[in-house]
């Protein structure tokens, strides 16, 4: 999923699109610039990281390769100044975070699959790299993760790891299989925002 | 401790009662079904998570063994059905806990050994081991973890694992003792529970 | 950094000092004996559990040097029993914070180089050193951690972590130098302090 160019651009725009969702819950909670690029990095790259570190890859992606702090960073700063022009961009930034979700969980599923972990573990690996970074922010900006709450979002990065999977063990692993994979994430986080699907509360 | 067939389903069942600890918090904080089964999946797999990742041991089980987490995944959506009914089990599922802290301290602080960590570390990671999983369902839920707070718990974890790291150091560790140490954790855990055994508080 | 021996007590100063932070902001919490030393322990060696990880350097100091867990824990007790009598060194705690923030920022930078993490990415994680133990005390209290919020603080540890990496890629790595950047850092932040310097915060 690094190997290309191509491959390369859309993981960096997931990483500027989290890192900008980190960044302005870190400005709604007045922390201050360093706090803004803080949690933009770990809302970034927090996924990513606990990947490499659960599949033994370290150091992780994150530290080994400037592009993917710096373009964090500079998303995240750009969030500190921009703020108040940004809410309009709020369906902007909806689908854009629907992006980011499909591809992170894509690439992190075949990341932990060609590292050896096994089915199940894998569809969890990707999962949490799809996931991660949002958990991540929340904890750091003190609220009960908002992926566990309401939404169904975790369960679009689940069904898209198990995709995935299946698709390597159907030796279907090629560019177009794992792209289709992605962007019928993408759709299905869409409509569930459109149509405002929830997943179920116990009852009490 | 992994070795026999025994000493899985003893694992495993520690799995499903941390998973089902978790899951009560979850549904008590009124998270989601996926909520739920995450909070579940973390308070009975981040122990393990946490020690495989320090000894070196990647992947760690949690996600290159399929069993650990499909056991805690239905522990917590069982809990999330039957919450109500459940609250009846409270005393089965303290004393279940207990069982659960016992075998976790016992597994984990065998697995540091074996990976050459030296003894005081040794008990640390068996410690980790066992409060691990609890300490991460607390700060999912948006707590102060309580561990950290009241109780004789944390303290029967690192008096368990001392244990253990005497026994190996005796050249005794067997599964005879080893079952044994694990059974004082229990009686020690469940008798501080029933006098209210608490650890000090600082004056103020 | 650790292989002298004058490393090494600087090394344990740092630890004790951040443990005794830890220990405080438990105590202030009402955390019991065990929580003290438990968020004393993390604070005071989350920060190198974490950098360690991310090199791929298991186990992590922390639980292969039995005298890091030592200092910490002794260092929690000490505050717990004594905190009444600490609050008037309120001073001396600060001045020493800062020394821990420059000890452990320039041994962590260092540490990820020796390790082949690149410039950017060794930058990272030396902050990270110097900072992830106060951000776990933070957590683990249930607090938006200080170091987002205000005050210079992660920015003298990033500024700290650049200086090594540039002195390091002008074969300047010796003692000596390595030595001045932790004492341009303390300097700064005491500086910071006593100006009451702060990192800006977003317009509304």
């Amino acid at each position: 999923m690094t190997g290309s160019y191509t491959m390369l651009i859309a993981d960096l725009i997931g990483v500027a699109v989290f890192a900008a969702s980190g960044a302005g819950a870190a400005v709604a909670k007045r922390l201050d610039l360093f706090g803004v690029g803080f949690v933009g990095f770990v809302a970034a790259l927090g996924g990513g990281i606990l990947r490499d570190l659960v599949i033994g890859a370290v150091p992780p992606l994150a530290f080994s390769d400037w592009r993917y702090a710096v373009t964090a960073v500079c998303a995240s700063v750009a969030v500190f100044y921009l703020h108040p022009q940004l809410s309009r961009l709020r369906r902007t930034v909806l689908v854009l975070d629907a992006a980011g979700l499909g591809l992170f969980t894509v690439s992190g599923t075949i990341k932990a699959l060609d590292a050896g972990v096994p089915a199940v573990g894998a569809c969890l690996v990707g999962m949490l790299t799809g996931i991660g970074g949002g958990l991540a922010r929340d904890l750091l900006t003190g609220e009960i993760p908002a992926v566990l709450q309401r939404d169904i979002y975790a369960v679009v990065a689940l069904g898209g790891a198990a995709a995935v999977t299946v698709l390597t063990w159907l030796d279907l692993a090629g560019p177009l299989p794992m792209a289709s994979a992605a962007a019928a994430m993408i759709g299905v986080r869409l409509l569930a925002l459109y149509r405002r699907w929830s997943a179920p509360v116990a009852v009490p």
